[in-house]
């Protein structure tokens, strides 16, 4: 992970793809938002769906875990390189979250981050505010997934 | 579920209470955040968190979790006594997600959610948009997880 003065407005990475089959779209429904269209593919036909269509939380856990997981591979990386790994803090939250069109059983997900906005935070002058749109697009190009997150990045000058 | 002139702003239910043990915490955090400090209590206790702290995307799957369970005990209730079930329009998205303190490891969280706005839909009169504040709070009281969700409501008197 970087620091914040090595971070650009408009930096975009490619995090990575997942494909929502049936059987893992069922099986996060079950646990966490067991919807009849999210459970059954003719329920999910019937629905304005069109089809077993993946819960937004499924959607959303899946980016994270990409996101994550590209993380650790740059850090990783940026370590084997002798780099100092920035390690950033909680995020707080994110803004506006949309799920733009359904995701359904076989579709396969592409998860993107740029960077929109930075700051500097009054409060804490040891970090700096970041907000990314992280996204996903589906294998026709279409966009399916939005939102605006918020992270805390530290600042390399700093640091105590 | 209930239709769109049967709901009033300020209308709040209790949606159910979930206990995050650390078992949940690394399994979910195992698929879909795999973090050091949502696996390993050692590196929970040694990070802001100061303890074994859920993914913030495992807290929202859980409210989402109990919010459908609500939903299908009070659709199941109006059913016996015969009244006619609304059929909500899927949820475009929601704004203003905020993970406030962290939810660590044997925290019981209670889960409600309060109607924050009412409106008609210009495009489309067979339905309202309503928007309602979900939110979780811990064992002490203390505000934890809140995101403004936005749910399409179908209006009983437009229907086809």
């Amino acid at each position: 992970m970087r620091f914040f003065e090595d971070i650009a407005i408009g930096q975009r990475r490619e995090v990575g793809s997942f494909t929502f089959t049936a059987e893992l779209i069922k099986k996060f429904a079950a646990q966490f938002d067991p919807q009849r269209f999210h459970l059954d593919e003719e329920a999910g036909r019937a629905s304005l769906f069109g089809g077993l269509a993946a819960s937004g939380w499924h959607v959303g856990s899946v980016c994270m875990k990409l996101l994550v997981a590209d993380g650790q591979r740059l850090a990783r990386e940026a370590a084997a390189r002798g780099e100092e790994i920035a390690v950033w803090g909680p995020s707080p939250g994110f803004r506006d979250l949309r799920w733009i069109r359904p995701v359904l059983a076989g579709d396969t997900i592409s998860f993107a981050s740029e960077v929109e906005s930075l700051r500097s935070s009054d409060s804490r002058p040891e970090w700096g505010i970041l907000q990314a749109r992280n996204t996903g697009t589906n294998q026709r190009g279409e966009p399916v997934f939005s939102l605006l997150a918020t992270a805390f990045v530290p600042r390399r000058n700093a640091r105590p």
